[in-house]
């Protein structure tokens, strides 16, 4: 593996693109806009799901399953949703191919037509209320906490790997409740399990916020978020909770026995994290020599080289340092190939993000000490062979910490107040990043904003101070500061 | 609950419908053939999922995910397998809804007609060799041991819940080898590690064997297969091995530079379990009061009710039972609902195939005992309260035991010799179960015998003894017996 790829300085896109592909996380596939979740990538995910399944069953959630496809007709149902959804929708329309009998190949067979067509779930709220009417008679069968782990699929014009693909792989929580309240409380008990696992896990730092109209889901009554800041200053949604009123159970009819025996329309929440939380995590922490993983999500948290190459005084003191580690919980892998010389396995396992590194050479051993090198500083140390296992425990927790402290820092220093529309542009031309100003509370000063800078309202922060202030396009008062970005 | 389940005697199949709904395993869906998979019914495929994992990584698998859609011409480059999967594809077409012009509501918008037909997977081969092909340069690239778990689609005529179904999830192994013997050797450790999980984890016994050229997959050169007997003596085919040979390699032309410096084309192995294998852990084991669970795949494995209702006495015993079951890595809840009778909830869990059942009263605990019911056989014990959990966790593993001891004497018994043609229908018109007969190896009498009969030759068993006899329907010489039986 070659180390060069494009610094971050030079073309942040194409660095991205590149670290990518040659950490082997995933690349484009032969279908329009679908990557191929590489190896590497995927046990990333993998981290990922297992800590968020956890956080998912703690709270009271199970797992299930619904249909990949859903009717046309069900999409319909709710119109702010179809008409979020419908165009950008992959349609089904036939069940059968066959050989053109004009010698053309393989065709689609026009006998085989659906009789209604068919769409890839772009997401599941149809197909599950519809569902869900079955489920729900009484308030007994209330709350209804479900999640399920799938891929959908939206045709996007524009796609990026991880960041936004025609196919994805998320998470879709879809809960049932008999109030209102318990409903706001589901949402944002998701929300603050999202938050905590961006800062806990991937050690990147977010802003709890609310949605305005313009950005929120289709069919919901309020979308809250999680917002994240990028190391090129462009904002990155992480994960969305959408309190849903009663739009569902309308379009749907599903109605319980309340208490009091009347018949009342079920409450509804739904949310979200996907893939895209991987190209969050790159782009939060990696450098210009390749991926940075927080130890919590890294597949091989510390790997052993030998120095130049393996012997058996090396092979021991590794397996003994494995040992030691494992007991520890500690994932490891000593990379005693013989054919690649150390500095390019160095820069190999630091193009992969790997987080600490150990060198064994001769003369260390004879020292009794270790070589140990930490990824996000490329700081290198010589400790004691003997409390080796013990330091890099330690290590690793200064490492989650570190990259959560600096991507922090990285926002603060770039989150600005504006207060015109000209400092608005000034920030978003120079430095980007979070920019925090009043608004007047429309969707049409929101739009004629958009048009002019490209920035959106990322989110209205949940804990914004109140303070009086003028709009900055139309000088209406205002109460609070909202935060806008240029975005993924 | 109710209790009422038809009765295995009266209409098996309605039997295993009655279980698959009323234990909260799966149900149909609005779109035809597919199915929801229940919280109950995902959480036994969740464990069924990690311990598989686990043995495919042990073994130097790792994880990816490849795309839902496959390109028509894809499909069209192994002669095969285009003639396998074509007749039962699910093809998207167009890529975008509209509003109709004329008022009919939502349409398929006609301009946004794909260039070419997407088929939504129903196996992955294509896809992933022609993404190989960029993988894979030299001899230093292989063996490639990948896996995925993923969504398929098969657009059946017939389906039924668990074990044929349009949509179901699966997971499919795709390694890619330098040579023959080594692709042949990855078929059958696959093979070994799906027949340990059937028999070890699912308690379900299994012929090893290979199929004959009728019953192979589409584009292999040899399938392996594990086959199991349900109780109403049909047999089951619960997972597949293939060796690939070099068809795919060739379609897609992925070569690879050997040792020698030449190009040669590259080995291929896919291999399967799906969401079928619940289905036939259903039908292995369950009874006509509902499902019984192996414990090592039951999802809650000990339940504690409260005789009549929960009192601080009753709680508190429960709390320390439950801390030392955990502690112990058992899992266990405890029924405190007071809005149900103890019996209503015996007949609740005996449904959901709880292993096994604690119940506490005030009566018992003066006494210093609990009364421990087991599923399997439906006998109760008064244990030594302080005993208790030591007790349990060894019934546990009785539980497992017996489920596996039950089956495997349900199969000898049910695995007969036929000698003649009319032997053979009389077993299968008769008892049923697995038949073991002569047959000439030629696929005409293969097709014969099935058109006559019904029945098809399941495998030819791996460990077979070679013994000379004469085929049952053309007298012709045959070396060992097969294995025939009518099949889901």
């Amino acid at each position: 593996m070659a180390k060069a790829i494009t610094s971050r300085s030079e073309d942040y896109s194409q660095w991205y693109n590149d670290i990518v592909r040659k950490a082997g996380m995933a690349d484009y596939s032969a279908v329009r806009g679908c990557m191929v979740i590489k190896p590497h990538g995927f046990a990333i995910w993998e981290k990922m799901q297992q800590q968020l399944d956890r956080m998912f069953k703690d709270t009271g959630h199970v797992n299930a399953y619904f249909p990949l496809f859903i009717p046309k007709s069900f999409l319909s149902k709710e119109a702010e949703h179809v008409d979020g959804f419908a165009k950008e929708c992959a349609v089904v329309t036939h069940h059968r191919l066959m050989n053109d009998p004009g010698g053309a190949g393989l065709i689609v067979d026009p006998d085989a037509k659906l009789e209604e067509e068919l769409i890839v779930r772009p997401t599941s709220e149809t197909i599950i209320w519809n569902t869900y009417k079955d489920w729900i008679q009484s308030y007994r069968d209330l709350p209804l906490l479900i999640n399920q782990w799938a891929n959908v699929v939206r045709w996007e014009l524009r796609t990026r790997l991880f960041l936004r693909t025609t196919e994805f792989l998320w998470q879709e929580g879809h809960t049932a409740h008999a109030t209102r309240q318990e409903a706001v409380d589901e949402t944002k008990l998701i929300l603050d399990i999202y938050a905590a696992f961006a800062e806990e896990y991937m050690a990147m730092p977010v802003i709890k916020g609310v949605k305005t109209a313009n950005e929120r889901f289709a069919g919901a009554d309020d979308t809250y978020c999680i917002e994240a800041l990028m190391q090129d200053g462009k904002a990155l949604q992480a994960g969305t909770s959408h309190f849903l009123g009663q739009n569902f159970a309308k379009a749907f009819d599903v109605t319980f026995l309340n208490k009091e025996n009347q018949q009342e329309l079920v409450w509804a929440t739904s949310w979200g994290v996907s893939t895209r939380l991987v190209g969050g995590l790159i782009m939060t922490h990696s450098d210009d020599d390749g991926l940075v993983l927080p130890p919590k999500l890294a597949p091989t948290q510390v790997v052993i080289v030998p120095i130049p190459k393996p012997s058996p005084e090396i092979n021991d003191a590794a397996e003994a340092l494995m040992k030691n580690l494992r007991a520890l919980g500690v994932s490891v892998k000593y990379d005693h190939d013989e054919t690649k010389r150390p500095g390019f396995k160095f820069a190999e396992h630091e193009m992969q993000g790997v987080p600490a590194r150990v060198g064994i050479g001769m003369r260390d051993l004879e020292n009794g000490q270790l070589e140990i090198a930490r990824r996000d500083t490329k700081e290198k140390a010589f400790v004691p062979k003997d409390g080796a296992a013990d330091y890099i425990v330690n290590l690793l927790d200064e490492i989650q910490e570190n990259l959560l402290r600096r991507a922090k820092a990285y926002r603060t220093e770039n989150t600005r107040n504006a207060d015109s529309m000209e400092e608005l542009v000034s920030i978003l031309d120079g430095p980007g990043g979070f920019v925090s100003a009043h608004w007047d509370g429309t969707s049409e000063t929101e739009l004629t904003i958009k048009e002019q800078t490209k920035a959106t309202i990322r989110c209205i922060p949940l804990d914004a101070e109140q303070v009086q202030g003028k709009c900055i396009l139309t000088g209406k008062p205002s109460s609070q500061r909202v935060l806008f970005a240029r975005a993924y």
